[in-house]
């Protein structure tokens, strides 16, 4: 017993006497090498390439050549996106999966979608009758069950590399659904309904009234979750708001879905935009009385209705159609929780929401370096999904990513789902290079995200060019203003700058401050 | 007993028969006469002239002609402000005033400041001894007593006909002394402090988030409610809003001063626009530990502060300088309640502050014949005041004009204070009619008061000109976008034009509807 402490001690010792060597000994040594070189300024733009440069230090850094970096751009100008997605590093062919690598199995969906139909059965036949007699007049729609319905295939494919493969049709014909399908019934999501009304004003962290998201149900019973347009596309969020309290961008939530299909991440359930008519598709299916009483016609006679919590006096928060029709974006719900459950764990890199507070990696310079050590980003690709998450959320300029979900059922080694993204694209003019700090402290990134990071830089690819041409296709359009889509190309680059400071200077600049030492 | 029972049932009678004789029989008799021809519609917009039209029923009707009508456009486009003020229409003595006459003897005011400043004394000798103690910097300026102030000589000023008399030196000076002088203390208003920072959310009328004004002291005592910008001035109020939640406006208060000015009434007290430093005239000068504990930084570096009511959640009213000036309003106290107490009395055309509901006047054409029976609007000028009111608040467009208040000394005849006009200048591009209801539906109008709008439509002195010049004066212009500016023309048209149609159809097109019959 005694000698297998002693022996767990000596190796806790020589792991950490190596973990020193490595993450501080050696980078302060190479550092002392060239103690004024490090200028990744804005002029030293080009990408890294082949040869000349330092060898990446950590197993996924990489700085291998493209298969065809030597192509010339196209002159034909012909979809740029169906060329990215015909390019070899869109087309590795995941392996074959195992029932365990499935997030559910057909017959447990199957069965669970049948009890939800004749649940839905049982309910409408008692409403009928009850709104009857308290002369309620609610339009009925048929539900249809189809175990071929586009959404029962989108959550049979999850699996626990990814939501789904690009190519699915299913996902295609999700997002169709979700566009033009009836819809059944509207409610209040559960996140609203737990605070049945009340504005918890102790937590500056979610002030609800800007949470007006209701879920729907279609008539294949797809679900989805509706956010409505609260800004207009050309609107900035201003200077002085707290990203906490910024508005939740439907556009927003629409485009993330593209740029996450985009990076090949396939971490965001599929998201439609759709005119929603708030009169016919909420306020006339709706069987709930909470949300039919916070609806009230605004002195342009336009329908609108506002947040539950704040139902007496915050008019001002309200959304209104045009008379009736109201832009907004529909995200597929995932599989329900008893099914398939997940887990919410808090980002290493949380923001503090208060006026005032501090978190440790804004002011710990070698934060990262405490990160590595502690489960579970400790190992495996934890501390790397992590860094794909902040290089997404940079790109958007999200910076509310405060917990991060999974699915329980991959354990440690699932992918990070990307939900709720509908606080990015508030301000195209600026870049927000502190998301960007799990890339700049730990100096690590997938070899996978990079080299597809480098392929959208190149002018024949381009992000901003695919971005718009995917987006394109949403009724929506144009989703994004010619500004949002135009800075993703700079911050595509910043980040590709952070990653070539990285490959240079490996160990020294990374640990001068936090985050922004190359812009600031 | 019984004899004088008698005789006073008898004159009722003959009254209310009289009334109705004079109010509904005769109107419906004239209008038999010509049953087709009520047309007032937009093409019809030649201005009451001499003769021809129907001599108004009305004593205080008037369509006699302007002294100098003739007079053609002067070439060389001078002062037409000063033109206007030239006028012998603006150059009527006030007789001279006895001193029931006056709101306040100077002896009582001179020893109300007196008090006051002795208080004020004793406070900062104790506030000083605390703030010590308990380590709270607060920037101490000098006080001056200053018998001379112009503060004061505005409160000795007050009469029983209007506020100030126009060319009163000492209302120019106060003007100057709101914009420059040295703050000596900021705090709460009153109505800020009733609320005890709860935020009465039964009350629709009043969600107080967005009132965020201040009570600022100067060094000479003289004491100004200063009112933030919230909106720029290019923003008009969305079309979804119901005026009650609507932004006060710091331009609509300064901008309704002038209107007020130019109008010759004298019912709104001075405002002044000033570029305030919110960190040192606010923040560092206030005595309040709550107002002290709303102020934060922004993450653009601004200071910020925002309503006490919505202290924990709702950063998203804040205001912000930049980094500490801010513009906003500043309108002068009136005397103290305890030397001239007002009362504050319902407006009979208020709205309904509710989402649906509706106001007796907004249903019944015949409201007017009602109020017209009621005390104190069955006697004296206090119909017309409404009635000017009710044009005043057409041109700068505030439908939120729920009470309005008198000085209790002046009891019946004293004129109407029109206080608080910052729900004014919403909306340039709509006009809405319905402020006019008391116009349109009462068919009465101050002869004092047509004639000078009559005067404000010719070009040679244009409402939109002269109110440009006047509030070039201010510090913060332009005070008024262009659009508003000319949105004051066209409405003083339509007022004209509901004057005309008045004079013309007596009788019969105004008890057609209520208030928007010319132009729905």
């Amino acid at each position: 017993m005694l000698r297998r402490d002693r022996l767990f001690l000596a190796a806790t010792l020589t792991a950490v006497f190596s973990a020193d060597l490595y993450f501080i000994l050696l980078p302060k040594l190479r550092s002392l090498g060239r103690p004024h070189s490090c200028s990744c300024g804005p002029g030293n733009l080009s990408l890294p390439r082949q040869g000349g440069l330092a060898t990446p230090l950590l197993s996924n850094w990489t700085s291998v050549p493209l298969p065809d970096s030597a192509t010339p751009e196209p002159a034909d100008g012909g979809s740029k996106l169906e060329k990215l997605f015909a390019h070899t590093l869109y087309n590795i062919q995941t392996p074959s999966l195992g029932p365990e690598e499935r997030l559910l199995q057909a017959e447990q969906l199957i069965e669970y979608y049948r009890r939800k139909v004749s649940r839905w059965e049982r309910h409408m036949k008692l409403y009928s009758e009850a709104a009857a007699v308290a002369n309620i007049s609610v339009t009925e729609h048929e539900v249809t069950y189809d175990p071929d319905a586009s959404w029962m295939k989108f959550h049979l494919g999850i699996n626990r590399y990814a939501l789904y493969s690009r190519d699915d049709p299913a996902v295609l014909q999700l997002l169709k659904d979700m566009q033009n399908m009836a819809v059944v019934s509207a409610d209040y999501t559960q996140d609203e309904k737990a605070l049945k009304g009340a504005c918890d004003c102790t937590q500056v962290v979610k002030p609800s009234g800007h949470h007006l998201k209701l879920a729907l149900k279609m008539k294949n019973f797809a679900k989805a979750m509706f956010k409505p347009m609260r800004q207009q596309r050309d609107e900035e969020t201003p200077e002085d708001s707290f990203y906490f309290v910024d508005f939740q961008r439907h556009n927003a939530e629409i485009a993330a879905f593209h740029l996450d299909r985009i990076l090949d991440f396939q971490r965001v359930p599929p998201v439609a935009g759709r005119l929603v008519n708030v009169t016919g598709e909420v306020l006339q299916v709706t069987h709930n009385e909470d949300l039919r009483a916070v609806f009230f016609t605004s002195p342009a006679n336009n329908t609108c209705f506002f947040a539950k919590c704040l139902y007496v006096c915050k008019t001002e928060y309200a959304v209104c159609g045009r008379p009736d029709l109201l832009e907004g974006s529909l995200s597929a719900y995932l599989p329900g929780l008893s099914i398939a459950p997940r887990i919410s764990i808090p980002n290493p890199w949380t923001r503090s929401y208060t006026f005032t507070g501090r978190e440790e990696w804004e002011v710990n310079p070698f934060y990262c370096d405490t990160v590595k050590q502690l489960y579970p980003y400790n190992s495996g690709n934890r501390l790397l999904n992590i860094i794909d998450m902040s290089i997404f959320d940079f790109l958007t300029g999200n910076m509310d990513r405060h917990h991060y979900e999974i699915f329980t059922k991959f354990g440690d080694e699932g992918f990070l789902l990307h939900l709720d993204n509908a606080r990015g694209f508030g301000k195209h003019s600026q870049d927000e290079t502190s998301i960007l700090a799990p890339l700049s402290q730990c100096c690590m990134i997938k070899r996978s995200t990079l080299l597809r990071l480098q392929l959208l830089a190149r002018s024949e690819f381009r992000l901003s060019d695919v971005m718009r041409e995917s987006l394109e296709g949403d009724p929506l359009r144009p989703v994004l203003t010619e500004p949002h889509l135009l800075a993703l190309d700079r911050r595509l680059q910043k980040v590709l700058r952070v990653v070539q400071c990285c490959e240079i200077f490996m160990g020294s600049c990374q640990r001068i401050t936090s985050g922004s030492w190359f812009w600031s």
